[in-house]
């Protein structure tokens, strides 16, 4: 599973348990900018720096920064210094022959490397610029995971964590200048060439090739509609990828070495390796949906407004079968002791349980949360039947049933119990703007973070017209492909809930020929009984079991239920745990409201008119009478009878985060003549009635994944972030 | 605090423990309508009725009905014989002067009296006829609960039970027949007069005078918009209430043997006494809010249509700190075994707990949520400190904190444990119809009984103007009433939390005089600092804290937060319990957008057209440039970051329950100038600057509270069915 450990990049990660500064510890310590002479290792440069009393900085600001519902403890906290209390000490003298300041050393890479994170003189390079962290690796508020940029460049963290960006972090690592790389080791641009300077991301795993990527380093990546929920549970390989970093290295040959270390109240701290996990706690499975809170992000900004943060359409959410042990078990066994109703001890409302990972994300949770005995929070190393993919936290992970993704901390190395106000400073809320305020949230402290989720649905796949008729919805009974040949994929049958397998008709036409001849006109309107066919997901957080779904095939005007998938009474499928955490899968038919079709021939409205038709039942006073397109609409209950907010108005935010307004699908019909000439298969496909839908697809659209991946991958570039 | 008891009424109801029949006991057997010759007791009738073959029943259909998300097990059963099994053999022969059948005995109500409840030949009358329903009280699908109406008239029962008023019911009763009431004992009307006939609400408590009554027998009530919130928890005397019949009446001297039945899944009962219960587990608080499905109905039929039930403002909710014993304690001490993580006994998902009160209505919660250890439910005899009022349950009542409060049984006197099948027959689902359906509803299996609540809001204070400025909101800090006459009310200082007093304002006028003088002519729109102060209460079911309020003063164009009132850190009211099961109060304050205010002077609209100004920013081409009337908004959001429904339609159910879209307060200004010579307070309040609306009031505006009881006792008057 796990590839050969690439060097350097392994020597930070690899020993157990990891030595990465606690950041929690990190946060109650006031650190300072040392004032002292440089201290370099092979060369002492002739500097004339002496910092002044003002290159003091003590501060006990928070030291974290929120990223996506939990805490990037690392490289973050430099934005929390004040940019008036630092001093530019660095004043460039003056200039050799290469422009660079002749008073200090050049550096071949190769000696640079060697000043790694073991070394006792770390080194990292930035632009062409080398520095000594030595001294500033214990006043770094994020703590000594800065070395494992020792020994190269710096500059792919701060491309990743961009708050390091600003102009009085620069200033900090400027008063450890040493030297300059060596003329011998730059390109033309005066940068040393990236093949010289190690990609963190180079044993990055290989992902399908289905998955819709939004960013490539990190890699955030979603399935496409048509494969999320295919399946009860979701294929691991297709399972939605959320990262903040690259992925961590962990051989297979030290798997059972993996520690993980757990820290009490009262700093008592114990280790516990992989396999004394598995050999000392009983396995337990849970089925649970792991969600973003950005899921759908990209619908809040197009109905809505801007917002930050990866564009996620309706992906960002999966289904799997997790295995581990219960963290309850572990925290007992670790000796946490809480109240109980006859003796009065830590009162567990008041504590968090911190998570961080071994690429330095964490993220905390409450504790009676972690406790409950119904609360099913597991430490997995198994995901459907598999053990956990590197890309899911291999070799272990935090599951956090019912609660948002964020929770569920990948190659999970630390858990620290702590009080709610460390936490809260370790773990700045994320929340940071729900409401129409664009700048930052004045309400900071009046937005919790966000744990459980609300409840959400989406469609993942419609049906129009012929494609209904022709049998083309497997799970309409009348399929010619109830047998998916991607039934074996994660190792469970999907034909047992007789979902669709889109798999199984790749290669269907992308438009379809309507019942009439391609050789007769257009017809004005579509049928009365043009068949539609939906499905989708529906899921709500805590536990809470789905209890309806509806959709709407004329924008809201009516309403039906749709038939909701028992997958857990699938005996193929069971689900594990104590609570609703999986996603309840819905399917609908019907049949569309009749839709104004002018045929190619029919005179065209100016574009604007056009545009406005497709909304109205009846627009604006012009030629057509009956809308052009409408909007299929889901929206779900849960068991709490909590439901979806109509619109985005209401709950839109900067952040973009829980974007779970009813989803909207406008779809719109088209009548093509073509060119009346039998011809290729596209040419042919072009004549007749096709739709077309900006938002998803299925059969009878004229949108293939391939566009609706371009889609999103360009709505995604404003907004790629490494922000959940 | 229990009244002496009345004759007839006590008969039925002090036995302890009660003997009526288990409902669920009832549902599991068949019951058949038995052939045999009429037995009477005092006089055998001259009849020649021998009932044939076709004259039996034999039937397990589900035996008892839903009011209310419960179960009214008694009396409820009839209607569900098949009307074409019964077939009538009661034929009248022949008639007597008096107009009735002379082969048949008449009775003397003295007479009828001694066949009560405790009588072996227990009798009843319907209109001027006498039935012994000896024979039929073991058929009787409610059980032996209709011996209540031994000795006297059945009518009120029937009245209540509007099951009953069958052609088919009256066909089993006529079986029975056995003579006539005498007619020196009947009225004109050749009835019995009213007065002979006991009315069962009798003994039912006196109530506040405050309280806004839908219904009088029985009691349904809510406390009036100022008196709701007025303090964190809502005055005994002041908590909404909520009835199916009259209340039981427990003679404060037998309270100790006042007895609870617990029946195991194995059939084993226990019984303890309210003596026992209190010495022999540990008391404990919580502080939780009861609100009825109902809540804010009137506003849904306002907003989207027609609703079945009683026409609740937003007081079908109340918050009070109760005290009890917990029900897993008992349920545990009665021999309970759930299965644990070690040992497989019973799967408590399985099992629904199913509480049933003295007056015969029932309703059941998920065994989990009884044996929750943070689930908090309890076997309640005090409320705010003192013991429970009879309205409430006296002497003991379930407490289901976030559930429906139609979990929360009064006067409790059986807990069954079974399994969720029977248990769905015993209570048949109430969430009848949630979508646009009007009949009823095809989803019945589809739509599971109301148990935790979603999360609502409402605004029940509403200041402007004058008003604020005048420092008549307690609250905003410079108010001259924030010593509280009424703090004493429920023995809890209302001052502590500083909301506002109306009590301490009762002579407010009605209307107020703008800043300017009342003689200059009226302004043409709202001052642009127009100041207003909104109060209210919001709250989420399952324990969900309640994270955020917003509130909008144009409509929904605009949102800001409110403040939440940490009532909680009140010192002087602690909130008890594991999760947040008591509202959260919220104030705002905030400036009003510019309206337009044609003067008294101004050429005036058609009617038609000023209706339309009043929505719209930029209505219809007319002379009003601005909206003359705004609407005010709250919505919360509560820790699963759930919100509600932006308007009804999504939401709309014909029974109108769970109405929690957002609450809309619109508000009119009126500028009247009066008759501009100095006069009565109340012409003087006729002039200036004026505020009026249709749902809620508070200082400044025109409605008085009295008007707005009106209002909603009238709104109430067609849907005042015991339906909640």
């Amino acid at each position: 599973m796990a590839a050969r450990v690439p060097g350097r990049i392994a020597d930070g990660i690899l020993r157990a348990p990891p030595r990465y500064a606690n950041p929690a510890a990190a946060i109650s310590r006031s650190f300072r900018l040392r004032a002292r002479p440089l201290s370099t290792g092979t060369s002492r440069p002739a500097s004339n720096k002496v910092p002044s009393p003002h290159n003091r900085i003590a501060r006990t600001a928070p030291l974290s920064f929120i990223v996506g519902g939990g805490v990037l403890a690392s490289y973050l906290a430099l934005s929390q210094l004040g940019h008036d209390e630092i001093e530019n000490q660095h004043t460039e003298a003056s200039f050799s022959t290469d422009g660079r300041d002749p008073s200090l050393p050049r550096f071949r890479l190769s000696e640079i490397r060697e000043h790694g994170g073991s070394s006792s003189e770390p080194w990292v390079i930035y632009e062409d610029k080398v520095y000594n962290i030595k001294e500033w690796v214990a006043a770094h508020p994020g703590g000594d995971v800065i070395l494992r940029a020792a020994g190269g460049s710096i500059e792919p963290y701060w491309n990743i964590f961009s708050i390091h960006k600003a102009p009085h972090v620069r200033e900090i690592l400027d008063q450890y200048l040493i030297g300059f790389i060596d003329v011998a080791d730059l390109g033309t641009d005066g940068r040393p060439p990236a093949e010289a300077v190690e990609d963190p991301f180079v044993a990055d795993p290989v992902r399908d090739r289905r998955l819709i990527t939004h960013t490539l380093k990190p890699r955030n990546a979603e399935p496409p509609n048509e494969e999320l929920d295919r399946s009860f549970r979701t294929p691991n390989e297709l399972f939605y990828v959320r990262h903040h970093m690259w992925v961590p290295v962990v051989e297979e040959g030290k798997v059972d070495e993996y520690a993980l270390t757990v820290e009490l109240p009262d700093g008592e701290t114990r280790h516990y390796t992989l396999a004394e996990l598995k050999r000392r706690f009983p396995t337990h499975k849970v089925t649970a949906v792991l969600q973003c809170s950005g899921n759908r992000r990209n619908d809040m900004t197009r109905h809505a407004g801007k917002t930050n943060g990866l564009q996620w359409g309706v992906g960002a959410i999966s289904n799997a079968e997790w295995e581990g042990v219960r963290l309850a078990d572990v925290l007992a066994d670790a000796g946490l002791k809480v109240a109980d109703r006859k003796e009065e001890l830590l009162d567990p409302k008041s504590l968090h349980v911190q998570f961080t990972g071994l690429e330095a994300y964490g993220a905390s949770i409450p504790l009676p949360k972690a406790i409950d005995e119904n609360g099913d929070v597991l430490l997995a190393f198994g995901m459907n039947g598999k053990p956990l993919p590197r890309d899911h936290g291999f070799p272990l992970r935090a599951v956090v049933p019912g609660n948002v993704a964020a929770r569920s901390v990948k190659w999970l190395s630390k858990i620290v119990i702590s009080d709610e106000e460390s936490t809260s400073q370790w773990q700045r809320r994320d929340y940071k703007s729900f409401g129409p305020n664009e700048g930052p949230n004045p309400d900071w402290d009046r937005a919790p973070s966000i744990q459980e989720m609300p409840v959400t649905s989406a469609i993942t796949g419609v049906w129009v017209g012929d494609c209904v008729r022709r049998g083309r919805v497997p799970w309409m009974g009348n399929s010619s492909s109830s047998s998916s040949s991607s039934s074996s994929r994660n190792g469970h049958s999907a034909s047992a809930s007789k979902i669709i397998d889109m798999a199984a008709v790749p290669n269907q036409k992308v438009g379809f020929t309507p019942k009439e001849s391609s050789s007769t006109p257009c017809p004005t309107s579509t049928p009365a009984d043009e068949p539609i066919a939906l499905q989708g997901y529906a899921y709500s957080g805590g536990g809470r079991a789905i209890t309806r779904v509806d959709v709407s095939l004329d924008g809201g005007l009516t309403w039906d239920q749709a038939e909701l998938v028992k997958d857990c009474a699938d005996p193929s499928s069971p689900c594990h745990g104590n609570k609703s955490w999986a996603w309840t899968r819905w399917r609908y038919t019907g049949t569309l409201p009749v839709l104004s079709l002018p045929s190619a021939s029919s005179p065209s409205l100016p574009a604007a008119v056009q545009e406005d038709c497709e909304e109205g039942l009846f627009p604006r006073q012009n030629t057509l009478q009956k809308k052009k397109c409408t909007t299929l609409i889901v929206k779900a209950t849960d068991e709490a009878y909590n439901t979806q907010p109509e619109s985005f108005k209401g709950i839109y935010n900067v952040r973009g985060n829980l974007a779970t307004a009813w989803h909207r699908v406008k779809i719109c019909p088209k009548c093509t003549t073509g060119t009346g000439v039998k011809g290729t298969a596209q040419e042919e496909a072009k004549r007749g009635l096709t739709w077309s839908t900006g938002e998803t697809y299925g059969c009878g659209f004229k949108k293939e994944a391939d566009e609706v991946r371009e889609g999103m991958l360009k709505s995604g570039e404003g907004g790629g972030e490494s922000k959940r």
